[in-house]
């Protein structure tokens, strides 16, 4: 589906960045909306989870990755990892001369529109979820929104084993969601790009009337918005061109970067930073 | 239980690494059998885990953590993070003019001592497991004993949430350990200093005639030993002193840490690496 480098001529790529490789189901919907645009993805590999960890920590990485896609001559960087949009977005607008977009906005609005009694549960890492910027970006789109939100450590591993319908998998999510089903949420920020590989778990311990959004879709939309406003966008007949860096192995980069981008990777070059 | 500095005129300190937390086990049991020595220990909870990481990365980075604990005048380092001494134990001993000692030959000199009908079960990380560090060191000690091994990776991200005693964890320990049962085995290595916090869950999940081995013990006793050899063991009269060292939030290092050192922690410094 993707071939490996940026071919000479190719348009200035789209910068995509995650702790791992959760951030390949952005990356899928980049590519699926925006066919001309040519993207880098970059995967931090070596230093995966960003989500238990500080946020000065996570702004660190983040700005390394940033100044690396930079020299790579992205033309936007597309923040695909929750727990470094929480932590870094901020910083990275203020220092990098590009247009910056992360999931969390992108996610809020997808949630306040689809929301129908106006209660909205948020899942994430312990990261995401401590800096509350979901509920930021919920209350500044809609204040009179509620929100339960919950830290789900365990989603992550569970996903990076391949249990996304597990016996203890469900248990999990049992227990991480009784208070949303407790507060009668109708619709679910599913705050983490590794979980919408549990769709269907948490569609089944949720039931049908609670709405999942994944911010993948309305990422993308609003990278389209972000070229366009900044003339940005490659031309109609451009052919693009994808790139997949790691900072730790390729190989598991590849075997379990499939499941995430929907389709096959067919190279993965390897960079250390920090 | 233990202060935060080396003072002035204390003993040269052993050196103490690990990926996060779980080498305070054995720094706790360090600090037990030798309570005369200092210790200074380093937890990389900027870059944890280092289970699912490649050899080269894992490699790097306990380089990277000898080199800042030599500067601070250890005499001595153990590695205590079985994914660091499966990758870099035979680095650092060919790159570091000092005693090093790991967590792998003790624990298997330990599983090997106990075995009955010598077939021994290992557990570890995805790294700790491929590397295949527990097999040769077994088999060094005993070439006719059965092995059966089995990377745990739920394990850590489960002991981390504090869910030591849960439903969840019992139905995983269930599905990782059932071909231990299977093999029948007599005795099993908790491969990663996590572990030791599943005991009771563990010997329930195997019975009560499975002789369940982790090398703190064994690794302090083999520190003892390494450094008497090398005329470097601290005076009988000296007085210790400790000294905790985090690559991130020191804060949730003395929260988690408390666990596993047994004891209280009065003061983590935080020191950037990478």
């Amino acid at each position: 589906m993707v071939s490996a480098r940026v071919a000479r001529g190719a348009p200035a790529p789209i910068g995509v960045f995650d702790s791992g490789i959760g951030g390949l189901t952005v990356a899928h919907e980049i590519i699926r909306q925006l066919p001309h645009e040519s993207v880098i993805y970059f995967g931090d590999t070596a230093r995966v989870p960003y989500g238990p960890k500080s946020p000065d920590t996570v702004r660190r990485y983040s700005r390394e990755i940033a100044s690396f896609l930079r020299e790579q001559g992205v033309k936007n960087i597309v923040i695909a990892c929750n727990t470094a949009t929480a932590h870094a977005l901020g910083t990275l607008r203020e220092e990098f001369d590009m247009p910056i977009v992360g999931v969390v906005e992108p996610g809020a609005r997808a949630a306040v529109a689809a929301t129908r009694r106006g209660h909205i549960g948020v899942i994430g890492t312990v990261g995401t979820i401590k800096s509350g910027a979901y509920e930021r970006a919920i209350r500044a789109l809609n204040p009179d929104v509620m929100i339960t939100a919950r830290a789900c450590p365990l989603f992550v591993p569970l996903v990076e084993e391949g249990w996304t319908d597990h016996p203890a998998t469900r248990l999990v999510a049992k227990e991480y969601l009784a208070p949303m089903l407790e507060a009668d949420i109708d619709t679910l920020v599913l705050g983490c790009t590794h979980y919408p590989l549990l769709k269907p778990l948490l569609g089944e311990v949720l039931g049908p009337d609670v709405r999942l959004i994944d911010s993948a879709e309305e990422t993308a939309a609003e990278t389209a918005r972000a070229l366009h406003d900044e003339s940005l966008a490659a031309a109609a007949d451009a052919e693009p061109n994808y790139r997949f860096i790691a900072s730790d192995d390729p190989l598991q980069f590849l075997q379990l970067g499939q499941r995430f981008l929907g389709g096959a990777i067919e190279g993965v070059e390897i960079r250390t930073l920090g």
